[in-house]
């Protein structure tokens, strides 16, 4: 089985390390060479709108999948003329577009916070006399770990948001007061079949994921979110590892968004659970059978953004494991993460304190 | 941190899949071109006595370690140039010798079967009195997975075995009783720290390793194992993961023999321990803290040999971790293994009797 990955980040580089125990061969695509995925699989470059280089990476290949959710459905369309491409353009689609995404959720009944497209900025207007203040203008596309985002407290704000958004295709959404957020590795198979992480906590800080301490123990959130996400997986006709992000609300469960790929609050699930999110989200678009995906323990995951620490550091802590992505450091890049399984959830929680104080020395 | 690997078989694959994570680059040296690991890491290809090819694997390199204990020590001395080597050569040098094993171990006061240095026929003849019979005849070099070994019964078989051995060095060692074989893979780290894994029980067929189950819960024998390679560790003032294998007889552990890198009996770590041996391997040699050791749960590793079962088949198995070399098959060729790691020694041996017969059909 010979597989492709649109994007050679970090994603793609731990797909790589999770596919080659299974026999799989790889072939990566990235616009840049030193991609951090490069070191472990031959690396064609390119933009991705040159048809050339896509079809010189593409050929040949049993199936193509994405570690980056930007990737433009062009490409994959292009890509799909030579190889089978999981998940679908069409669900790469929704998730890229903000607005698909919520007449998604509305379309299967699944609760998230008020929102109208906005065009124009007497939509904007408009959104925020219906909806209500305070609330969050949002860019449909390419918006990330915080970014293409604007709070708006007061009506006077509403035109300095979006010069911001320097006038895109936007929407406007109803800021809610949320107790935590939390999200749901989910997977689907060729065949239909269905797997489900136990949800994760997350935590952020300037917008980025920051500690992710899984399995978040609430069955009947657990149920609810299974239940929304299936709505998703099968309405999509999805096949690979989807995330779902969600609200915890005092009215329960809202959703947030969708990642159509493998998602840094899964991490975790590399030492955590018994099959990584990486490995199934592999056997999903290989049509293997899926691998369980049960918590190993308690686990917490800890984002180091902009700065590594030194590496001797964290490996002298009992039990943690180390996953450095070798990126040249950048403020408000994602580096690498550690990772710690306890037997308890103090256990956890007394690592993640440690791990955190050493990812924001 | 740029590691060197001589050999790139499925161990040197294993260890590349341990370091990337772990922030490492590695550069692999092999003979042949389609080497298990040149899929994760770029490959030099030449013969262990082309000087050229090994200045030009080894420049630049930070350590240079080995997959396969039967690289020319003189090969490794070259290397050692250029990078600091660990194991050291004078280690691999011993682990190379059976007769140079068998007085390390004497030296330490390790117990291991009576034996005798055999050069000519009459050592042989000598021996056999001396020490009785039955017994075996081994080639003091080369020997692996049964090979290079023949089994004397009575005095007339001697001088069939030391035809069929072509006459070249050897030792005579007595065929002790032993219940059972059991290996503990140690590890020391560049400043003298030392952590053992649990012993596991190792079953053979036809003379290569089938199945190894980890813990073998005795920790009488686990403490004297940890005693016999913490005093060969010490001795070697040895860097890197060790693997001793010994028989359980009447009398206690009887050393049988070393390995000086990680082995095949230490596969189940991958799963089933905290830090796995290719890790601590690594973690030894660059002269990082050294991970834990301790067991996850009940583990089974079943080698497959000669032919791989199908991918989807073993994966459809609950808890099944699969790890295919990628090799061409070959009768009597370790092509991947698979592990399992149960809650109980009973789910894990009922796992470990199915994948025997998905190895076996």
């Amino acid at each position: 089985m010979h597989v492709g990955i649109l994007g050679a980040g970090q994603l793609g580089r731990m797909l790589v390390l999770a596919g080659v125990p299974l026999g799989m061969r790889f072939r990566l695509y990235d616009r840049v060479a030193d991609a951090p995925g490069g070191a472990v699989a031959p690396l064609v470059t390119g933009d991705f709108d040159d048809r050339r280089a896509l079809a010189r990476f593409a050929r040949g290949l049993d199936v193509v999948t994405f570690d980056w959710e930007n990737v433009p459905v062009d490409s994959t369309r292009r890509v799909a003329a030579f190889a089978r491409v999981a998940p679908s353009p069409t669900a790469l689609a929704v998730a890229q577009d903000r607005w698909a995404e919520k007449r998604l959720f509305s379309r299967l009944d699944i609760p998230a916070a008020p929102s109208a497209r906005v065009d124009r900025m007497q939509d904007l207007e408009r959104a925020a006399r219906r909806i209500g203040l305070p609330g969050i203008v949002k860019t449909r596309r390419l918006g990330y770990d915080g970014k293409g985002q604007v709070v708006v407290r007061q009506t006077a704000d509403l035109a300095v948001a979006w010069g911001r958004l320097q006038c895109q295709p936007s929407i406007y959404e109803r800021m809610l007061r949320f107790r935590r957020e939390v999200s749901l590795v989910a997977v689907r198979g060729r065949d239909g079949s269905t797997a489900f992480y136990p949800l994760a906590e997350n935590a952020h800080r300037d917008g980025i994921l920051s500690v992710s301490r899984a399995p978040y123990l609430s069955p009947s959130l657990q149920r609810l979110a299974e239940e929304h996400a299936r709505r998703i997986l099968r309405h999509l006709r999805y096949v690979g590892v989807l995330c779902v992000e969600f609200f915890v609300t005092r009215d329960g469960l809202v959703a947030n968004e969708i990642a159509p790929r493998v998602h840094n609050s899964g991490h975790w699930t590399i030492e955590g659970a018994e099959t990584s999110q990486f490995e199934n989200h592999l056997r999903a678009i290989a049509g293997l059978p899926l691998g369980e995906t049960r918590a190993r323990g308690h686990c917490a995951m800890v984002n180091f953004v902009g700065r590594m620490p030194p590496r001797g550091e964290l490996l002298s802590l009992p039990g943690v494991h180390l996953h450095d992505y070798c990126k040249a450091p950048r403020p408000g890049r994602k580096l690498g993460h550690a990772t710690f399984v306890g037997r308890t959830r103090r256990e956890r929680d007394l690592c993640a304190d440690r791990l955190l104080r050493h990812a924001t020395r």
